[in-house]
């Protein structure tokens, strides 16, 4: 993995077991095996190199039956780049009501049947290991913000712990075609942020996240963690900007030295008719605006959601048009809409890695 | 328009102004500008060449001036192929509870809004002129069943009336592009079918359709029905049976002589997880079966959905794939069950016109 500095950052290629992306990279949502109304094949047209599914979510459903039967995600979603899977801490801690936290793992119950799991570093391994993905993360605790200085320390100890057990693990189980990244904790509390950095670059992890971000701390407290963290993490291995973010979000970071991001916004806004729009490709200032396609004042607009647009949304079809799908409830409105979405996405990382 | 006898009814192509369709013909459901989980390239791949769309629906929402602004329905859903536009007279008595039947027209409440409408003979040709279908249907009673020999009969000679100032309207207005089908009528008492399509045909329509079928009587009744009404439609004329309906049902009426059906059960059933399985191609005894893909014994199963299929949800996904979506309430589940059965519909329709 090498990585080459540019004005916005640097621009690198990461080789995984199922072929290389291309950084700064944007992985596309696929929670439980899907990005929500997409075929694989479709967001791959877009530009998508790489995707982001869930342990937690499919542990819980299809289970490891069913993955294992099916030879593990890439054969059951069809989708033959790579994939990370995160690893379900977040999830436990997000999603989950009744929980326990000990030293062994994370205790949880199923909110669907009520079943009660528990997810320990090495289960989380091997979990992904059935799930075959190309990048697994390590099982984390996600402070909740806002957290004090001591829940934040003590937490940020539990994960460096059950990191090196999943290091453990998976050299244990002599674990080769799949990489294992760590993740930076700490909250916005800077010094603690860098001493974990710190820490966890001193063990051999194929690459370091930063997460427990985006979680309602102001955004100018999120860049200094942000960059608090990449001031100890290692040139020569990915970074990871776990859940962020919007656009611009993603422009600042990358201009720090960040290589992935991953977040729901493009996805989860289309379905709600919340489309990302071009104003220009500078990527300086107010260079994106947003619209909501269900507004009134979108019924008899016959020109294309977005003119600097190349998706085959905007390519095909009238504001009116989308707008009328989304009126009348049809799913095939979220599905235009998160076309749209996941491609401006990718148009802006490519945006981003040709400012060299 | 020319129809060839074959040993399966007969077979045919049908010119309208946005192109030939070849009979017999499946008309996939886009009620409202939609095929519900699709684009309109899609449909158009699966081998369907003309889709229908309803005059009731598309007068509600989006309405004239949306349809207006975007030159008709072609344009505002990207379909380039032949449309037909049900006339709104089924859906006026099936879908709205508040109604008013006179010798001018059908009055009724917008389910939605509230707002009362009428629909008269002359306004669903309006209607369908701004909607620019390529086939328009003319105002209809369509009555329940069961109903008493009086009421269809009086209800059958307002449909004629009601037919007349559509076709006069039609006239008066020089519309040259889009075609007029009448509607026979007569429930299921044969001599009033019979003598429903002995008076239309002394009318100079472009088509004919059969109609209140499928709504409830025994098959035996409707083929009897059918059969009825075929006996004095014109050789020369399309055949349109509305809304039929199985395959057997279908390749039985070919047999009879129709070319022409629409039904929504290929993709309502497939928004439920019910998918149309091959057994072979005959067309004879149970040549065809059906299966819930939600069904907990498909959860391992992958295979495709039907080994027969060229479909591409059959050449890509397996069952346990398609069943993990359904079980996630995923839509991209609906829409791949949609694929599938749309393209069951079709591969019928190219297999009836093949045995000649």
């Amino acid at each position: 993995m090498k990585f080459k500095k540019t004005r916005y950052g640097r621009t690198g290629r990461v080789k995984t077991a199922h072929g290389f992306f291309k950084t700064p990279s944007f992985m596309t949502i696929a929670t439980r095996g899907a990005v929500k109304t997409l075929e694989a094949s479709e967001v791959k047209k877009f530009g998508a190199d790489i995707i982001l599914s869930n342990t937690y979510h499919l542990y819980l459903r299809p289970g490891l039956e069913i993955l294992r039967k099916h030879k593990g995600l890439h054969n059951f979603m069809k989708w033959s780049g790579p994939i990370l899977t995160d690893s379900g801490g977040y999830q436990v801690f997000s999603l989950t009501k009744i929980r326990k936290l000990t030293e062994a793992g994370a205790e949880f119950k199923d909110p669907l049947t009520g079943k009660v799991h528990i997810l320990t570093p090495e289960k989380v391994i091997d979990i992904q290991r059935v799930i075959g993905s190309d990048i697994m993360m390590v099982l984390d605790e996600c402070p909740p913000y806002p957290a004090t200085r001591s829940y934040v320390q003590k937490s940020m100890e539990l994960t460096t712990r059950w990191a090196l057990r999943c290091l453990e693990h998976k050299k244990k189980k002599r674990v080769r075609n799949q990489k294992l990244f760590a993740i930076v904790q700490g909250g916005i509390y800077l010094d603690l942020r860098e001493r974990h950095a710190e820490e966890l670059t001193k063990y051999n992890f194929d690459g370091y996240a930063i997460g427990g971000l985006a979680v309602g701390e102001p955004e100018e407290k999120m860049y200094a963690s942000i960059k608090a963290a990449l001031k100890f993490l290692p040139k020569n291995k990915p970074r990871y900007l776990m859940g962020v973010g919007y656009p611009h979000q993603i422009v600042r970071a990358v201009k720090f030295g960040v290589d992935m991001f991953d977040c729901v916004l493009p996805t989860r806004n289309a379905r709600h008719g919340n489309l990302f729009i071009w104003k220009n490709f500078s990527l300086k200032g107010k260079f994106y605006g947003t619209l909501n396609i269900r507004n009134e004042k979108f019924a008899c607009d016959t020109c294309s959601i977005d003119s600097l647009c190349d998706c085959p949304t905007c390519k095909t079809y009238s504001r009116g048009y989308v707008r009328h799908l989304f009126k009348i409830d049809e799913m095939l409105g979220q599905k235009l809409a998160t076309v749209h979405n996941v491609r401006f996405y990718q148009k802006l990382m490519e945006v981003l890695r040709a400012k060299t």
